[in-house]
């Protein structure tokens, strides 16, 4: 009998004794470097016992006969009872925790406390308020409806409607604790070529997207198609006019083309210097 | 002369040609693992340039000196001479990407692509509009404001007012690209002792919070201190209804005091065996 390789390629399995959200995000990292080659991805989270580990490991060791090639296993596990469970499985098994707490207990002269749940902020302290609070926020100034408490922001995000302000508003809210308003500029705003009054005295906490007019039409055509919101000569009208006006008014700004909510997030903080209230 | 190592102990430097979003979440997880000693956390995204990477070390060996121990430099440089440039300084280098592609490449047997900027999900695809969709989606539902499309729903958190339900839902989205709801149980939801019947037909994508009374009195008495809603008797009465509600009607739920949003999301993830939409 014969075992073919599925079209799918190589699995690869993300394994955790917590949330596995980082081994998830270095893992999905790493194989992106090998473009051409089609992974299957399984996240396991939540792995704290021996008998869940176990049946994870069967579950490996089927996938490299159905694959005819082993998987690989990506993993980050605090407890070492479990880690070692996952070297008796057929895959090539990179641990991606104890591999650097070695060199750093070394490092520090101390052990680590191997104490699972430890990785993800907590959610007894003031972190966690601050999260909340700054999601709270955001929520309550998003897209302008509000503007009793501009003042409080961190910072305002402006940028013609649909260039991506609110996910990555609340992607800062939520990952950094950051107070991000946003503001869309509108016709309204080109007509009279200047910002609202509220907005002037807050402007070193303005911070500009622009978007290729293109892509833009795409984007509000998929909501509201066939509109002169959404047709390509308007979307390039209020780019470029929402560009003049980020110009004039000396508001610092980025292409948000083509990037993702992440890579927008922290080119933000990282461009506009801001302080985190979060780690 | 002596140096005196400042209050803080060790500085901890984590460094990258990308968003640093990866190194960074890695690294403070390893850093949790030594919970008695102090550190200074730095992250510094984006040296994708030899001169940008050579300002940093010399930051790092400025650090050496006045913490009067040499820094901890975490990495994840997918350009090697960037990386290599790391080694000279006068820290303990890891760098968490290469440490892994090597034995990658060996495996798969080809080499990565050593691309800058692959690792997180590119804003030109289906999974931006995904995950844009998906924010969308929960913003329109959030707090049961709209029940207009409660059928589009991937999952539908309930629970009381203050629970944890709004940052998880958007942390679901953004994440996961999930169809994320929410539906606050009130005091008038207790009095009927059942479900609104929107809900009803929608009950196998309910998914339940509880939290602890005195926690959840804390939470309120800062939005609206000393009022009914904040009082711990209140708090206790509405904790109580909302468990056997949610007990009486099959409502799986889980105790989300003390957990963490990432926590709560990839709880409800992982329990509610749910398909993730966006990888």
């Amino acid at each position: 009998m014969s075992i073919m390789a599925r079209p799918h390629g190589r699995t690869a399995f993300f394994v955790s004794d917590h949330t596995g959200i980082t081994i998830e995000m270095l893992g999905h990292s790493l194989l992106r470097q090998f473009e051409n080659l089609p992974f299957t991805e399984i996240t396991l989270p939540y792995l704290d016992t021996a008998e869940k580990a176990l049946a994870v490991v069967a579950q490996i060791n089927e996938r490299a006969i159905s694959d005819g090639v082993r998987p690989l296993v990506l993993s980050t596990f605090v407890n070492p009872e479990i880690r070692s469970i996952f070297n008796s499985a057929n895959g090539l098994h990179l641990d991606c925790f104890n591999t650097f707490i070695v060199p750093l207990e070394a490092e520090l002269g101390v052990r680590s406390s191997h104490a699972v749940g430890l990785s993800h902020r907590v959610g007894d302290g003031m972190d966690y308020r601050q999260r909340i609070e700054a999601v709270r926020y955001t929520l309550e100034h998003d897209d302008g409806v509000s503007q009793k408490n501009w003042q409080q922001a961190d910072i305002i995000l402006v940028g013609v409607s649909r260039s991506g302000k609110t996910p990555t508003c609340l992607y800062l809210a939520l990952q950094y604790g950051i107070y991000a308003a946003n503001y869309p500029l509108t016709p309204e705003d080109f007509s009279y070529r200047r910002l609202p009054s509220e907005l002037e005295s807050l402007r070193t906490r303005l911070f500009g997207f622009t978007t290729d007019p293109l892509r833009l039409h795409q984007i509000r055509n998929e909501r509201k198609p066939d509109s002169k919101y959404s047709s390509l000569e308007n979307c390039r009208y209020e780019v470029h006019e929402a560009e003049a006006l980020m110009h004039q008014e000396g508001i610092p700004y980025l292409d948000a083309t083509n990037k993702s909510i992440e890579e927008l997030a922290t080119a933000v903080l990282h461009q506009a210097k801001m302080e985190r209230r979060i780690y």
